[in-house]
């Protein structure tokens, strides 16, 4: 049995719905089928939920937003005319939307995921419509009536463990289950949304509670790429890879989408099928728990720039117990998280994320190591580029290090920081930013060329 | 003006000490000599300094020793009695000892440093002897009168600031002087003695205080090796290194002397020139504030074992701001310092001196560690090796990563680890302790074959 789940920009027109709907019908093991809002059908297109928060911002101003009103409801309506929907669905879509418009504002915040949430709950809706339309046993269900229970924290709401359980009833719903993504309620029975790519965690709650065999995600790729496509042109696609790999690639700004939506799949075990609605006969990516260890030790290269470094210098550091600790302190209470802490024998470094680091922070931060900690020297290093390389096979290879850091030598970058040695998949190297592309396109050619992934 | 100092195996009986004349007046910039106590003639041999501490502890206890005592004597009497110098040198030395033996023993700390003192003192006086027996105008100086003011730390005294000061008028002193290495006076009077190497940080101290343009550290070895000569058959001398270069190598193992005994004349930015006492025509190695990069990258390969790592992972671990901090909190609980903290996403390992980590503070790491930061896995791997690769040039150099990694993995080296980042001038890698040989021959082999350092 098989949850599958389509994003926006394969729900975004009729004609992406009869390629869904054909994708579904194909494979009787398709039980259920969670779907996001429409997205955008071209470059200058706008996503009906952007329509729906700039909707209700001005109704939380007091004001109608006619226009922003009439264009939702217009994606619906332009869909089900093409697919000749009968017009009571897009009626009570136009009912439903103004009567939740309408509603309590009295807290904003929930007021907001309540509208948020209707782009995907208004387009279940229509697309069980279609497939019943069709002639294909198929109904909408509701998150609460399936008991998708969550936390209360509006726009990152987690899944409370019962949820699972209650979830599991649905492989006994008749016919196929047209589930909407993106949110579920509290205990009081009010909507709250998760994060980003919500309907992706959805998907894979829902994989989770139904025991589903696999997860589909319909997405707009063939594949998860090896590298960044934006610096290799045509890479190579990634056939398989594990939960480990993919979350290491996913950490530095490397995703299809955000890994974390797929941690409930994860965590049960759940192998997921990353597909492309407009490629369906196409494989995919298989995302596993663990796979044989075919091709070279490297599976993918990952790189983010935007890090900063903090160094900290003071002889004897490495006698003074507690230093590290104390200097963590310093940054913890400015809110900042580290990345890594590459250390000599008088020094440290913090490698962090730029963007927490203000030029008034960093001063604060630096007067205060001095004052506190009397170090001896602390120098901030900016623009900075982390590049990750992630392979299950690492680990058994002897020499990896060394052509990763060879291919740098020949490509000309110097290599700031290495940090290997903590995870068992991943190898880690430190570039100033303007070398990102460079290095990723020599370690590239080092690991890929020829190879195929 | 030089200051120069004498090792124990440079003063153990008379054919050294007539080296040791030789070598001080053939060089009028020779002003002050700092000498320790007459160390061991051969392997069999015993330290006068071990012959005290004996001797101390049994009066300690109550009983006299006389063995001991007639040992410490007879060691002077047959230098004295061999280079013929009159017999009040050693009467007085008797005499000495035996009054400071029968003196106050209520602070047992104190009379074991002043005891032990004595055998850098008593030779002090005898080798002054000796100088004016050959009609040199030189003359003891007790550290007393030369203010050589220390705090009150027995068996780790701190020089404090005024002492500095004091030590300068050194210079007028008419002639040669001969100065007792090894301890200083507290603010009561009283001796209180160095840390190990004590003389070297008399000597240190000294050349600091008397602006010496050098200091020479005299010793048994012809000068500092780029590696381990016990790894690496007649390893490459080293002519030129800076004090950074020197304290990097001296942390892994690795040194002809404690680095910090040399801060006085470092912070003072004095050369230290290293010679062997027994070659005083060979150059020695000069340990400089700054050299010219005229040979490879790297200066010196350093290594040492008998490191542990704490691996420990969780998932969303570089999502929680301090995690980090509290981690090495539960380590500061137990009194242990951390050397390295590389990281991954999930992980981070710590790396610490093993001696450190008894099998049941083990225990009560992993189970703190498993509870409080709620680990999803906690990993203890013992016998690890750190490996650290010293040069100023290597910051400069582009692929010397890829050059050590690549050796290694010639050599069927598994990298445990790579710490690179933080300090400018090393770079290190962590190895299984069984591959610490091969790994360094190989790192040797790379960086050193053929190249003059």
């Amino acid at each position: 049995m098989k949850v599958v789940k389509f994003g926006g920009s394969s729900l975004s027109c009729a004609e992406q719905l009869a390629k869904v709907f054909q994708i579904v019908v194909s494979d009787p093991e398709r039980k259920a089928v969670v779907v996001s809002a429409p997205g955008k059908r071209d470059a200058e297109d706008t996503k009906v939920t952007d329509l729906l928060i700039e909707c209700a911002a001005s109704y939380l101003q007091g004001k109608e937003d006619n226009e922003a009103f009439e264009a939702i409801v217009g994606r619906y309506e332009s869909i089900a005319k093409e697919l000749q929907l009968p017009r009571e669905v897009v009626e009570g879509i136009r009912a439903s939307l103004l009567q939740l418009l309408n509603s309590d504002r009295s807290n904003p915040q929930k007021y907001m995921d309540a509208v948020k949430a209707s782009g995907e709950d208004n387009n279940a809706k229509l697309i069980a419509a279609y497939f019943q339309f069709k002639g294909v046993e198929a109904s909408y269900v509701n998150p609460k009536d399936a008991g998708l229970l969550v936390t209360d924290e509006p726009g990152n709401a987690q899944p409370l463990p019962e949820t699972y359980e209650s979830l599991y009833r649905l492989r006994e719903h008749a016919g196929i289950v047209i589930f909407p993504g993106f949110f579920g309620f509290n205990e009081e029975g009010e909507i709250v949304t998760f994060s980003r790519s919500g309907s992706d965690i959805t998907g894979s709650i829902l994989a989770s509670g139904m025991r589903a065999d696999v997860y589909e995600n319909f997405t707009d790729v063939d594949a998860v790429y090896s590298v960044n496509p934006n610096i290799i042109r045509q890479p190579k696609e990634i056939i398989e890879i594990t939960y480990r790999e993919m979350r290491e690639l996913s950490y530095a700004g490397f995703s299809v989408f955000h890994d974390e939506a797929l941690m409930p799949a994860f965590r049960a075990g759940i192998p997921v099928n990353v597909k492309n609605t407009n490629q369906p006969d196409k494989p995919g990516t298989m995302i596993v728990k663990e796979r044989k260890l075919t091709n070279g030790p490297v599976i993918g290269i990952a790189s983010d720039d935007g890090f900063s470094s903090i160094y900290v210098s003071k002889y004897l550091l490495n006698r003074e117990i507690g230093f590290g600790r104390r200097l963590l302190n310093i940054l913890e209470d400015f809110h900042l998280s580290f990345e890594h802490m590459p250390s000599g024998i008088d020094d440290i470094s913090i490698i962090l994320r730029q963007q927490q680091l203000s030029e008034s922070v960093e001063e604060q931060i630096v007067q205060r190591i001095k004052e506190e900690l009397h170090a001896d020297d602390v120098k901030v290093q900016r623009d900075l580029a982390l590049i990750m390389m992630v392979g299950e096979g690492m680990r058994e290879t002897v020499g990896t290090a060394a052509r990763a850091s060879t291919a740098l030598a020949r490509a000309g970058v110097n290599i700031e920081m290495i940090n290997q040695g903590s995870s068992e998949v991943s190898m880690m190297f430190g570039v100033k930013a303007g070398d990102e592309r460079k290095a990723v396109q020599a370690m590239y050619e080092e690991f890929f060329a020829g190879v195929t992934v």
